[in-house]
């Protein structure tokens, strides 16, 4: 239940500590890049979940050239960490113009834009020409422009085709009402709605002489769950290299595959109310959560340490709210007995990205620390 | 509406960036230090909200000289930026017992306890004498002792009255129920309720021949909007330095003194549905929420920037969901017509501290960059 003394020892927990299962990471790694490169499409890991310039190093083991990132900022560190090809998934923001400029001197930079007024200002701004993705919203509402918006989008590559500085690159899409799903059909169509939906547009841009458009997607649950990809150029999945119990909920992984835990020790027992509380906060976990069928809110399960790694969960043992540095662990009468103040217990998180970001280093499971990405600028 | 370009420049704006308005700040530490010193009680705020050695230094003003934190990171971090006297409200972890023991060899650290566990923990491991508090849960159900465990108080105070290394300090209490509260009234009588529960205690206490027993009280809508301390020692609120739109709804704060805002850039709009989405999301803001008067989840509302300071929000645009880097703004069909790609709009958080907590540096209205303690360790 507990971490073994001996690991906690040797990963020198003393606080909340994110706690990375290297194996796992490295077969979910595997596991994407293999069912992208079978049916022969360009796998472009998104790095926004792991943040770390170190495991990046781990992509290119299975010949990953290019990522996308979801700010600038991600993109200059991993531009200084070797990367060369680079997608900032996220729409152009046009007040970091001098680092997009600065960046692509050195590296191929491709930008999003779904609406005329950043391709008018990159048109004068930019240094030097740069490719550019149209972002697309098949169904998610939230940046792109409308999949049924085609006069738009005809317009828009038609001024990128007239532009100096521009170059036409293609189509993008996050799926990302995906991540509201509960069942593999209903994933599986968003994911056949989302591809169909480009297609149909990188047909009308063929039939208006436009030949050249890649068809980029990326939400994890859609490339976890789906195995058709056809018509499709490329995929850009984020957090399976992770995965959470958000994911796991929502089929897109088995819990043996979520390859992070927080390490978390007990400050407080509390019998009359079969808590415990332990050191592990907000300010480590972030506050996203997850209905269990009671309709509770989970903030976090614990999970059993056997035989070198985690898996199970213990449902009756779930993290029920936050504080800021704090953690309520309402737990069974048995299990509660088993545990003492100054135990180390590990959790799985709710949504991996989110925890991530707020930790500066990770430790192995086989003790190496290894740094991010402190994405606060 | 939207930040004044000539000031963004000043202030290097171009992403998501806390702006604090240090005007205000001195004024919100003035108003409660002044508080305090009108009934005699010492004033320890809590500095989990800014976590800054620079913020720090502007309570020295007001003749502050002891502190609270809410880890022992943070202890060193203000030991280290000359603080001496810095009480951990928050239960001792067993795990950190060599930073304890460095730490007490140059500051007056006090720690906090609730259960035997770690007084007899503490009695073997402290290098030196230490004072302790022990934590009374006066209605929170969080972590202290509960009020009514009067047995349990009188052993564990007992036990520390007996060991060699533990000074028996007094009581302290978070009645953090407060923050849940919706009027003046209500939080009024949580606190009277909490110090009427402390003050039992201590004449109980005395009653068995403790004479000393300090009483310490916390939470920011307590100590912002009640008036009688009677019988209590001290005070630490810490969210009331910046306050926050959660503070306004419960009625601790107005939204004049609200100090911080978020500085976010404008990076797409969509008319068909009358939405901005602005480059600032969870990993800016944390995901805390307050409902509106319609049910709707409220992660921040826009406020106006005029003559040199922010003040009014604008009901009619607030942020109805975060993902990681994108924020989604309801907006007006008349406002949306005058926001601009490339604006930076201003918005005041919902939760000041875990807002705050995700950022590395702060800039003040006057221009100048605070750095932070980054409590991710």
């Amino acid at each position: 239940m507990k971490l073994d003394d001996k690991l906690a020892k040797t990963l020198h927990i003393t606080k909340p500590t994110i706690v990375l299962d290297k194996k796992k990471i490295i077969a979910n790694i595997d596991k994407m890049a293999k069912k992208a490169h079978a049916v022969g499409i360009m796998f472009r890991p998104h790095f926004k979940t792991h943040q770390s310039a170190e495991i990046g190093t781990w992509f290119k083991e299975v010949g990953t050239n290019g990522i996308a990132v979801s700010s600038l900022s991600m993109a200059k560190y991993f531009a200084e960490n070797g990367w060369s090809d680079i997608t900032v998934a996220f729409p152009v923001n046009m007040l970091e113009i001098d680092l997009i400029n600065s960046l692509a001197l050195n590296i191929r930079l491709n930008l999003l834009i779904d609406n005329i007024e950043p391709v008018l200002f990159l048109e004068t701004h930019l240094n030097n020409p740069m490719n550019v993705l149209i972002e697309i919203d098949t169904g998610y509402g939230r940046t792109g422009l409308h999949w049924e918006a085609t006069r738009s989008l005809l317009y828009i590559v038609r001024m990128i085709q007239g532009s100096k500085q521009l170059r036409f690159m293609g189509l993008l899409a996050h799926a990302g009402q995906s991540y509201s799903e509960s069942s593999d059909d209903k994933i599986r169509k968003i994911h056949s709605e989302t591809i169909l939906r480009l297609k149909h547009l990188k047909h009308l841009l063929f039939q208006e002489g436009f030949n050249q458009c890649l068809l980029s997607v990326g939400d994890t649950p859609g490339c976890s769950i789906a195995n058709d990809f056809e018509g499709i150029d490329e995929i850009r999945p984020g957090n399976f290299v992770f995965y959470d119990l958000k994911q796991h909920q929502i089929g897109s992984c088995s819990l043996d595959q979520i390859a992070i835990a927080v390490a978390c020790p007990v400050i407080g027992k509390y019998p009359e109310r079969s808590e415990v509380v332990i050191y592990g906060g907000a300010v480590h976990f972030s506050k996203d959560y997850l209905l269990n069928e009671n309709g509770e809110k989970v903030f976090g399960y614990m999970t059993y340490f056997e035989n070198d790694q985690w898996g199970a969960i213990e449902e009756s043992a779930h993290i029920s709210g936050f504080s800021q540095e704090h953690g309520k662990l309402k737990i069974k009468k048995d299990l509660f007995e088993k545990i003492k103040f100054g135990d180390i217990l590990l959790f799985l998180p709710v949504h991996s990205c989110l925890t991530a970001n707020l930790h500066r280093n990770y430790v192995t499971l086989d003790g190496k620390t290894i740094s991010r990405f402190n994405s606060t600028f």
